[in-house]
């Protein structure tokens, strides 16, 4: 049916859901009406890259008011902002899997509330590169944890629950087939590997704790370089295991290296 | 000698050291000018509370300027935001353990940068509480994992390293003697529980994915409690063996239940 699944039997019986970290409900907002023609998701990490993004998007859509600001949608909440353009939303989601997973979890109620249908997903933003050029974008196929093992490790209550991290092929080859149609963009496709920290477990050299040599970093990003990951971010894993069990179909990502 | 510890052998090589989340930098700012007098650094999660908690500390404090607007002290960035108010530091750190990870790193790095001493960090914000009184402040005694361990497993490139989560206990005692001058502010000392996930990680009905029952939430959060934690964080570890490791002098944190 296209149709975005909660898989939550709790939820019937909830008089009212309320989205609280994006300041929306469903006694208090028409969601139906709100949401109801999203036919796009795109998600980042700062709130003033997704705003800037709704703007463009609404220049490149010739949408009437393109060139104006733009309202947050969240504004009652500074946890995350949402912005929209026609079919478009864009939503800010900050740093790591914790916090990309609780805007998810609220996003896809909003998308199941709202019953939009065949809902396509992109996470955009920076990632660091790993043996590419400078200013590539990488479209994930396959997001993968820090021992480049395509799982995502859901902690349940005290269980462990291990989640598939793959990704839709054919969304990831239709992006790839619009970057060539852009000069000067290089573009390919490759695994992203996800990481709970940024400095030790990025392998930087600069943080407040640094316990390992340059050697050793090279050593383990070059691993990572043969297991096929191309690119690092922090929410990777995450977004790839809520998506996929909630049948937002076709979604992939899109990273610029800084 | 009270200072603030780095522990990462690279940094004194580095010609520059850009604290690139919080826009600073040791080039671009007089970081010791800037920061040197400071002795307390309050974190939370939300921008805005940061900035209301750093006014309240300015009319607190009797400083010039209280009732006016304060300042962003990393407006050129929207990861984080800081504000002073006399030797007071107040910054937001979003939600979860990699972004409060992000900020930690770059501020202990700030504060050995400004020769910062005799620090006091704080952690500020709500929880979830566990079988207490509704409005209550917990001060945390030790930060547990969702196994209600005391302890963090950070992932250094792909080893696992745990480090201890343990706070200062005179610190405790003394944030919770000054509470007993405060009519109608029931506070208690207790351990922090801090998970990955905000809906299936703490036992909430009402995410989109939800495999429990009422019945088996219960049970986890009865465990929890008989093992001591008194409120549920998504922060509180990654806090607590960071802060330990750099020798930020006496940390501890306070909750206040939603």
């Amino acid at each position: 049916s296209g149709l975005v699944l909660v898989k939550n039997p709790h939820l019937d019986s909830m008089e009212e859901d309320i989205l609280y970290h994006l300041d929306l409900g469903t006694k208090t907002h028409n969601l139906p009406a709100m949401f109801g023609d999203i036919k796009f998701v795109c998600v980042g990490g700062s709130p003033n890259r997704m705003r800037a993004f709704a703007q463009f998007m609404q220049r490149e859509l010739g949408l009437a008011g393109a060139g104006e600001d733009v309202a947050d949608i969240c504004a009652g909440s500074d946890r995350y902002a949402m912005y929209r353009a026609g079919p478009v939303l864009s939503i800010s989601h900050g740093m790591g899997i914790p916090s990309i997973s609780i805007m998810l979890h609220e996003l896809i109620k909003l998308l199941h509330h709202a019953k939009c249908r065949d809902v396509t997903i992109i996470r955009i933003g920076t990632s660091g590169g790993l043996g590419i050029e400078a200013g590539s974008v990488v479209i994930t196929d396959t997001a993968v944890d820090s021992s480049f093992q395509p799982r995502f490790e859901q902690v349940v209550l005290d269980d462990v629950v291990v989640r598939s991290t793959e990704l839709d092929k054919d969304l990831a080859e239709e992006l790839l087939s619009c970057s060539r149609d852009i000069p000067d963009f290089p573009t390919l496709i490759g695994h992203t590997m996800c990481t709970y920290d940024f400095y030790e477990g990025q392998g930087r050299l600069d943080g407040a704790l640094c316990s390992f040599s340059s050697e050793k970093k090279l050593e383990y990003l070059r691993r990572a370089y043969d297991a096929g990951v191309r690119n690092i971010d922090m929410e990777s894993t995450a977004f790839a295991a809520l998506c996929g069990l909630c049948g937002l179909k076709g979604e992939s990502y899109r990273f610029h290296l800084l």
